[in-house]
C-alpha cells in the first residue's frame, strides 16, 4: 500500500472564520447544543478521517463582543462524543502551566478508556497573557519557564500512565484477586515542579499512552514536539515554509532516538470550496465582507502584542517593534505576511480571519485536494489539520466533495483499519517502561 | 400533590458490597466498560430517579489487590452519559483541595450547557492521607484548613457562573454583535486562597448554577452545608441518628439566611432484596462470605487510622484511640457501631462491607419501601441516596421493585415534570448576582 495521508477535523463552534456566525448557512444558536458537535463528530467518522480535535484556553478569548467563543470544555465534550461515535480520534487541548499532572494523566486516561482506545492530549504550555490572572498570577510565566514545566509535567504524566503495568488486573472472582498488586508501582517523583508518588488511580490506558499532540512552532516548541510529540499541528502560509518546517522537525528526531515516521506533522488548511474556483472566490469574498474590523483590529493586536486601534485600515502596518511575548512563531508569520506582500491592515486583517494565521486556499474540490496532494508527495506534510470556514457545511462539503477525490487517488483510507487512535496515525503503542521503577 | 421523596442513584463499578465483584450476578469485566455505565444511567432514568451520583478520590483508593476500584473520572464519564439519557441529574464529585476554581466552574458548566441543565457538584474537600501525596504535597492540609479553601473556593467558583448574566448571549446576525459585553464581567476576586480575574469563558450554566451536593457530616462539615448545599448525601445508621442529624442540619439553614426545604438530606441506603425476607437475608450472607478478612481488616485500619491487622479477627475492636485525622464522623460511626452492638472486628467488617457506614437493610421490596417511608414521613430524610449491593442486577431490582411500589403509595413520581436537575429536586434557578460586581 501506497503511504497514506492523515485528516484532522479541527472544530470551531461555527467555523474557522471569524465571521462564520454571520454567514447565512450557520446557525449559530444550534452550534451551542450538543447536538452540533455530535453531528459533526459523524460526518468526520463518515469521511473516515483520523480525528477530531478542539482547542482551548483557560481565559476569555478575543472579543465575544463580535465573535463566537468555545463553550465547551474539551474532554467533557470530547467524552460526550466518545458515546456517539466509534471509531474517530478525540483530541483535546489541555495546559500544562495551569494543571496537575495528576488530574490530566488521569481525564486522558479516562477519556482513552471510555472511548476504547481513542483519546489525544494537544500539550499546550497557555502563552496567552489572560490565563494567568486566572491562576492566582500577576503575569504568565517567560516562554522557557513554560516549556520547562511542560518537560516535567509530561514525564510524570507518562510514568503515571505506566504505573499499572498491561497486565495488572487480573479479575478472577474464585481466587478473589482483582488486581496483581505487584504490577502496580508508585512512582515517587520528586523533581523542580512536581512531587507526585502515584500509582494512578486509573488502569493503563488502552492505547498505553493517549496520543501526544503540539503545536509549538518556536525554536522550543519544535525541540519539545521532536521529543514528545507523535503528531504536530502547525500554520504554514507557503509550500516552502510548510516544506522547511517539516525538514526541521524531521532532522531533530534523531538525537532523541526516534524516527522520522514516528511524529506526523500536519499543516492547517482552511479549505473555501467552491464548484467552480470563480464560486469559491465568491465565497470567500462574502465571508470577508462580514468580518467586523473593529475586531480583526483588537485580534492583531493581540497576536503582535501591540494596540493597533489609532492606525487607519487602509494603511500599511505600522513598525510593531520585535516579539516581546506570546507566540513567537505567529508573530514572525504574521509580519513576515505584511511585509512579503504590502499588506494593509484591513488586507492583513482579511488574510488571517480564515484561519488564524493558518493558510487558506479556496478553490473546486479537484484544486484542494491537488494542494493537499503535492504538500503530502512532496515532502511538506504528512496529513492536514482541516480547519472548515463554516461548520457543518464546510466539514460536510470536504467529507463528501474533497475526500471521495483523495479516495480515488489512493492517497486516503476508504475504510478504518485500526480500532485506536495510534492505529488510525499507523503509531506503535508504547511499551510499558514501568520496570525500571521498579527494580 | 403530597410531598414526594427524591431519589439518587449511588453508582460503583460492581455495586457498593466490597464482594459485589466476586459475586456470581456480577460481571467484572463488563463493568470496566462505558456500555456498562450507560445501561446503569438508563436503568435509573426509567425509574424516573433525580440522578445519578459518582464518588471519587484523586489516589488509588484501597487495596486493589482485593477489590475493584472506579475507573473512570466522573466528569468524563458522566458527559458520556449525558448524550445517553435524556432526563436525569449527573452528579460529579470533585475536591476543592487539588483542583483551582477556575478549572471546576468551566467543567461543570460545559457539563451544565451539554447536559441540558443536569449537572451537580458533590464538594469534596479529600481528607484522604495518600492524595495530598500527588499533589505537591508531605501531608494533607488539616481539616479546619481545606474547609476554608473549600468556603472560598465556593465563593469564587459562584462568582465566575454569575460573571456571564443571562441575557450575555446575543447573536445577532444582522448587527455582528455576538454578546453584550456589557452583560459579562471579570469577578477581580482577590482573596486568601484564590487570585481570579475572570470572566467564565463559558455563559452562565443552563441552571444558572449547578446543584451544590455535600456530604461532610463533621460540625465544619454541617456548617458548610448549611451555608452552600443544597442536596446532602450522608450515612445514618439508625432512624434516631438519621433524624438527629436531619433536625441539626435543617435548624442551621436559618442563620445562612436559606428555609428548610432548600436543602435536600438524603442518607444512604443499600438494600439488598429478595421475594421473602428470608431470601434477602441469604442474599447478603451470601455477599459477606465473599468477603476477603485481609482487605476488610486494611479498610477498617484505614477508616480508623489505626492499624489492625495484628488482632485477632474474632475479638472484640481494640482501643483505638480518639479521632486523629480523616473522616470523624465516619470514625465516630465506626467505633459507636462496634461498641454499642459490642461486635468482633470480623462481625464489623461485615456490617461495613455492604455500604462502607452506610446503612444496609435486607428485605423484601415491600419492607424497603416501609424502610423509606418510614424516615421520609417520619422527618429523617428528604430522600435516599440507593447504594445497589450489585451492579446492574441491584439496580434493575430497585427500580423494577421497589420504585413502583412507592409510586403506588404517592410517594414518587411517575414522570419527570421537570427538565433540570433543580427541577427534579423542587430547587429554584438561582438569580443572577452580577450587577453588584458590575456597580
Amino acid at each position: 500500500m501506497t503511504r497514506q495521508l492523515h485528516l484532522n477535523a479541527f472544530l470551531m463552534q461555527n467555523g474557522h472564520h471569524e465571521a462564520a456566525w454571520r454567514h447565512p448557512d450557520t446557525d449559530p444558536k444550534r452550534a451551542t447544543t450538543l447536538q452540533h458537535y455530535v453531528e459533526l463528530a459523524r460526518t468526520a467518522e463518515r469521511g473516515k478521517l483520523d480525528s477530531l480535535f478542539l482547542a482551548d484556553g483557560v481565559a476569555l478569548w478575543g472579543n465575544v463582543r463580535y465573535n463566537s467563543h468555545n463553550l465547551f470544555e474539551p474532554l467533557t465534550l470530547l467524552s460526550a462524543l466518545a458515546g456517539a461515535t466509534e471509531h474517530i480520534g478525540l483530541i483535546a487541548t489541555a495546559s500544562t502551566t495551569y494543571n496537575e499532572p495528576y488530574h490530566l494523566a488521569r481525564k486522558f486516561a479516562s477519556l482513552d478508556h471510555l472511548s476504547g482506545g481513542r483519546a489525544g492530549w494537544n500539550i499546550v504550555t497557555s502563552a496567552g497573557k489572560d490565563e494567568a490572572l486566572n491562576f492566582n498570577r500577576d503575569a504568565r510565566p517567560a516562554h522557557e519557564l513554560r516549556y520547562e514545566r511542560a518537560t516535567e509535567f509530561i514525564e510524570v504524566v507518562k510514568k503515571l500512565w505506566d504505573s499499572w503495568e498491561d497486565d495488572a488486573a487480573v479479575i478472577d472472582k474464585a481466587s478473589g484477586v482483582y488486581a496483581d498488586t505487584d504490577l502496580i508501582h508508585p512512582i515517587d517523583h520528586v523533581g523542580e515542579h512536581f512531587q507526585v508518588r502515584g500509582p494512578l488511580n486509573v488502569p493503563r490506558p488502552v492505547q498505553g499512552h493517549p496520543l501526544l499532540v503540539q503545536a509549538g512552532s518556536s525554536e522550543t516548541g519544535k525541540e519539545y514536539a521532536a521529543r514528545y510529540a507523535e503528531a504536530v499541528f502547525t500554520a504554514q502560509q507557503t509550500f516552502e515554509e510548510g516544506k522547511a518546517f517539516y525538514d526541521d522537525v524531521k532532522a531533530r528526531l534523531g538525537r532523541h532516538g526516534r524516527t522520522p515516521d514516528e511524529i506526523k506533522i500536519l499543516p492547517g488548511i482552511s479549505p473555501i470550496l467552491g464548484r467552480t474556483e470563480a464560486e469559491a472566490r465568491e465565497r470567500e469574498a462574502e465571508l470577508n465582507a462580514l468580518i467586523t474590523p473593529e475586531y480583526g483590529v483588537r485580534q492583531l493586536s493581540n497576536l503582535l502584542d501591540h494596540d493597533l486601534a489609532g492606525y487607519p485600515l487602509d494603511g500599511p502596518l505600522p513598525d510593531v517593534g520585535t516579539f516581546t511575548e506570546g507566540q513567537q512563531s505567529r508573530f514572525d508569520l504574521v509580519t513576515g505576511l505584511a511585509r512579503r506582500e504590502n499588506l494593509t491592515i484591513r488586507q492583513l486583517i482579511e488574510r488571517l480571519a480564515g484561519g488564524r494565521g493558518h493558510r487558506v486556499f479556496a478553490g473546486t474540490p479537484v484544486q484542494v485536494a491537488d494542494q493537499l496532494e503535492h504538500w503530502f508527495t512532496a515532502g511538506a506534510a504528512d496529513g492536514f489539520n482541516i480547519m472548515p470556514p463554516t461548520l457543518p457545511g464546510g466539514l460536510t462539503d470536504f467529507v463528501d466533495l474533497v475526500v471521495p477525490e483523495l479516495q480515488r487517488r489512493g492517497l486516503f483510507r476508504t475504510e478504518y483499519s485500526a480500532s485506536t487512535l495510534r492505529g488510525h496515525y499507523g503509531l506503535a503503542r508504547p511499551a510499558t517502561r514501568v520496570k525500571e521503577h521498579a527494580a
